[in-house]
């Protein structure tokens, strides 16, 4: 199979998440932060450590990380727990459903009103579509580091300098950015990050995490057993605790710490040079089969995200899609749960077949695709 | 390490449990329900045969199962996606802090009442303390199956008949029951039932779910992507996309598969009666120790989970259980999260030391234990 929906889950791991996981299973199944004996302890070492690697990457407190299913239970944490009733709320035009979703239902709960800040791909006129939306009761700002349908990326530390200069809550969505772009909370101005293990990070499915900044108050969302302050009625107050009820998914946490080393033993941004080469490759395929209508622009350093959308002849998305699997590659069709995104590009007529390449996605992949594709 | 702490997270995982596992990361780590491409369709219907052996063991329809990060994940979805502003709920009197944190955040925010039906040893007492509470606004009763402190077993059927007579949506915690104690949504009138993957169901850590009777109205906690209506700017009104928005963790729910798998091969029964008998000979051996203070009945089937309390001379339980630890015994000690129960079983001062073995705790090992405090 030659698989190009990294954009859903990376595959394959690296070697020594899949290594990891296993040792984790075996040694790391323990409840942390709840017992005294030695493997509860040194289990609780090893995830405090998983916190210390996504906090040094991202630039938080380490704890100030705390693990959740997926990036969108972590979104829904941040954008629930930062309203109160009569928020104003800001998201960009290109928002998956696991913003998009969210703060319609706050506002179907009379909760928030909410506007969209078109995107553009001239970064000051993007964050100028942002100014423009603010109101005195803006009390939040969501943003995705980048485009899960279209690849293109957000000026994130232009977005978070216009939110701290209003002193706005500035939560990023980095579904598709983190691990391969560049985010850093403290000088992108960032007050809580989201972001699924087991895309740009390597880990397995089943991980996610939420990044605060130190300082921020957050309504908690899930509520239950921390294995602290058990006599409080209420959550504590501190972090990571207060956004951690109930039993982490210990082997998850440790295999997205694998992937951690292995995007730092390789490098980050070799990784993203890598990814976006054989994007432009793909760019380039695609451009000159003139059967295919392409959606994205050329693939540009800290401009993209290695992922491209288009569509082939008339077909539907879907048949594209399929006639791909039947000779093996994997791609996604549709709207990839981002209908704004689609509206704003014109694509929600029939969705999109996307790309997404990753760090193990070979040149000569891309020719076989491209190849295929022709023939087709 | 002799290992106590299965109330926790069960230890070791049956074999085929962590041969599943890795499989899934393998072969299954494909976003289900998203992709046409095999891998993702193959990935979907194992994840579907995962959610028929949950509702073939507890009575509720495949569809209606979804996959959460743990039990209190799940159990917050059931109480805070049921009540409306105006709302009466109640709930037992050993419920654990995923039940009760969350009522008093309900509470808290002025939408519910709630208060606390007394256990009692007499199962038409325990059910006449609900009956005694129910106000025309009571929309929710919410039960453990078991308490993860004391062990007891409530009268879940009766309940659920007085749940029923009454038109009270009745939600059930089998945190410490579901996988030993039979649980039947349909006899026992169970409208939500939560449990945890990796306690008594023997699946890896990262694991839960919330069973829904058809027909069951639920509002939405966590909203987002689910691969389905995707124009839609709220969460499907189906099951089980409507609760699962996000990646689920495939390879987790697979091991939750192995783990019924491991159940069903090995027989419910034999492994409930296996896990009674170790408890009692631990309850015997406590017994007999003049320094013990036991907190529990003597263990009896149907009456009890295996799980039992005590305290050890004058120690704070944590000293107790931080000697055993010194000594390679793991179990744990405090409030486990539960003040309620401590409360009305009168251990709030210094908690308890708790044990709970499992289908894989050997009578050799229990004597080892009773021997190690006899020396203490």
């Amino acid at each position: 199979m030659i698989y190009f929906d990294n954009g859903a889950t990376s595959y394959p791991k690296p070697q020594n998440v899949l290594s990891n996981t296993v040792y984790a299973l075996k040694n790391y199944s323990f409840n942390s932060g709840r017992g005294g004996y030695a493997a509860s302890v040194h289990t609780a070492e090893k995830i405090y450590s998983v916190r210390e690697k996504i906090a040094g990457m991202f630039h938080f407190e380490p704890q100030n990380v705390a693990f959740t299913m997926n990036c969108t239970q972590a979104l829904n944490m941040a954008i629930k727990g930062s309203v109160k009733k009569g928020d104003h709320v800001i998201i960009s035009s290109l928002e998956h459903n696991a913003v998009w979703r969210v703060v319609n239902h706050l506002k179907n709960d009379g909760i928030i009103q909410f506007d969209t800040a078109d995107f553009s791909f001239d970064e000051e006129e993007t964050v100028l579509n942002f100014e423009r939306l603010i109101r005195p009761n803006t009390s939040v700002i969501v943003c995705m580091a980048a485009s899960n349908v279209f690849g293109v990326v957000f000026p994130i530390s232009k977005i978070g300098a216009l939110a701290a200069k209003h002193n706005i809550r500035f939560i990023v969505d980095g579904a598709q950015g983190a691990g391969i772009i560049p985010i850093n909370a403290v000088t992108d101005n960032i007050d809580i990050l989201c972001a699924p293990g087991h895309k740009c990070l390597f880990g397995n499915m089943g991980t996610g995490f939420i990044a605060v900044k130190e300082g921020t108050r957050l309504n908690t969302l899930i509520d239950g057993g921390t294995g602290s302050e058990s006599v409080n009625p209420d959550q504590p107050d501190f972090f990571p605790d207060r956004l951690e009820a109930g039993t982490l998914n210990n082997s998850g946490i440790i295999s997205l710490g694998a992937g951690i080393d292995f995007i730092q033993s390789r490098g980050m941004d070799k990784i993203y040079n890598h990814e976006l080469a054989v994007t432009d490759c793909l760019f380039n395929g695609l451009s000159k089969n003139e059967n295919v209508e392409l959606y994205c622009p050329k693939p540009e350093k800290f401009k993209s995200a290695p992922i491209i959308s288009f569509n082939f002849r008339d077909y539907p998305s879907e048949k594209t899609a399929a006639m791909l699997a039947e000779r093996n590659i994997a791609v996604r069709a549709g709207l990839h749960c981002s209908p704004l995104a689609h509206t704003f590009f014109n694509t929600l007529d029939r969705g999109t077949v996307r790309l997404c390449p990753s760090a193990f996605t070979t040149g000569k992949e891309c020719e076989i695709f491209l190849k295929t594709l022709k023939k087709m």
